[in-house]
């Protein structure tokens, strides 16, 4: 395959970035436009402008890595979630943060990762409306606009700032599980932020912004291929909120920096 | 005194805007560099930029009209608050989300309202990393980057983006509210956001980009004074958590766009 080959996984990452800024530049464009939306269920949307990003993402892809496979939010939301080999993969979230699009809030990005071996080994995660760009290869570090960024040093949870996601199930169980955990969290942290996009809370932990991040029920692995390489590539922590290994397909993920993740799995397994 | 006539207004606007965009320009020059931090207190933050955005604010604002009175967080967490007279006074926070600056979340802002009559008449909030610039002067309308803005349209709560903030209070009583709050509305709501900044939450309802704000023990009314009256202009609707007149020395707000207000007071009163 060879693709392990440094020089090769650059030129991965700068189709990545190309093909991220294009549909970076459609998300902006619709951004304050009046939006038609669909309804994928009660509290999940879907927008035209997914899918003008998904198609430009996968068109360039597919030109440039005729042999790669590609799964994408949008082609998945059809044809169910295909199954992950250890074929070379690109898995693409073309609009993360929906709802925020819809709204116009503006934390939404485009994410993209390669993934081989069932590991991602490159990562581009792109705001544009903030114009921030992250990026990363497997063992040579993350980026935030071409300066390396770290995870942060903070040892204490009392000064943590914890973002987490409420997500789109609302019985019983879901909302008292969620309300609890805030309860829990709220006597340990210095704060908490919901802001609507799971790539860019992990971008978040990795360029030290975030201290910690959980979101048990996120969409796919289009949420995290990009982002969990990012962030481990800043020196972050990405694992199941069991603390065990994490797992791209469980929908659930929790991270921090290189200290928090005791006491954030601490306050997890208590209310799982 | 004269300075209701329209013209005395815009000039009024024409000053703070000047200021705002220039405490705007410290805050953006600081926000990636190593910050200098001081605790007043357990969860609440203040930096050397604030102080800095509020010398810059002050000093431009008594030139300019050497009559008004002056209220700025930094100098009231010094000397205590000072009482609001009708006399025309600029209520000042030279930066809103000081927690997000010192963690280098990007939703941070200055706000300057002007206050006659304890009325707000003038308002700027400026984000100068997202370079949102929202202005309102009473009976003008609001404007966001000089296009006109207005609340949403959106009557159904289901559909709605609710945002709140937690505050720095932690004791079981508030805790307990926040949390039993946040459960009643996850039934109720498509989603909910905690972004940082009193400020820019009363400027997102009105933009329309949430539909709904609460908070429970805001700073004080350097918060509130230009944000309030920008929603109003923006058709939006201002009160007290219980339904009744908004009290900006209250710490207590709620905001709506022109539709929601009853659907969002039944569930505060009901949890407070």
């Amino acid at each position: 395959m060879g693709l392990h080959q440094s020089e090769e996984l650059e030129s991965c990452l700068a189709v990545a970035v190309e093909v991220a800024k294009k549909a970076g530049q459609i998300i902006k464009d619709g951004f304050h436009r009046a939006k038609a939306v669909e309804h994928k269920g009660l509290v999940d949307l879907v927008t035209e402008t997914d899918k003008a990003c998904e198609d430009v993402i996968f068109t360039q892809l597919k030109e440039s890595f005729p042999s790669h496979e590609l799964i994408g939010e949008e082609t998945a939301s059809v044809n169910g979630i295909p199954v992950l080999t250890d074929s070379p993969t690109w898995v693409i979230d073309p609009l993360d943060g929906t709802t925020n699009f819809v709204h116009s809030f503006p934390f939404v990005c485009v994410s993209i990762g390669l993934v081989i071996d069932k590991v991602p080994v490159v990562g581009v995660v792109y705001n544009p409306l903030l114009d921030e760009l992250f990026t990363g290869i497997k063992g040579q570090g993350a980026f935030l606009n071409g300066q390396r960024i770290h995870a942060s040093n903070q040892e204490h949870i009392g000064n943590g700032l914890l973002a987490t996601e409420i997500g789109v199930k609302r019985d019983k169980q879901t909302v008292d599980r969620t309300s609890n955990l805030i309860n829990y969290f709220l006597y340990k942290v210095r704060s908490l932020r919901l802001s609507g996009s799971c790539a860019m809370n992990l971008c978040g932990v990795a360029c030290g912004r975030l201290d910690m991040f959980y979101e048990l029920g996120f969409g796919g692995p289009w949420d995290v291929a990009a982002g969990t390489l990012i962030l481990r590539e800043a020196g972050g922590l990405v694992f199941d909120p069991s603390g065990g290994e994490f797992d791209m397909m469980s929908h659930l993920v929790a991270a921090s920096n290189g200290h928090l993740k005791g006491a954030l799995v601490e306050g997890l397994v208590a209310h799982m």
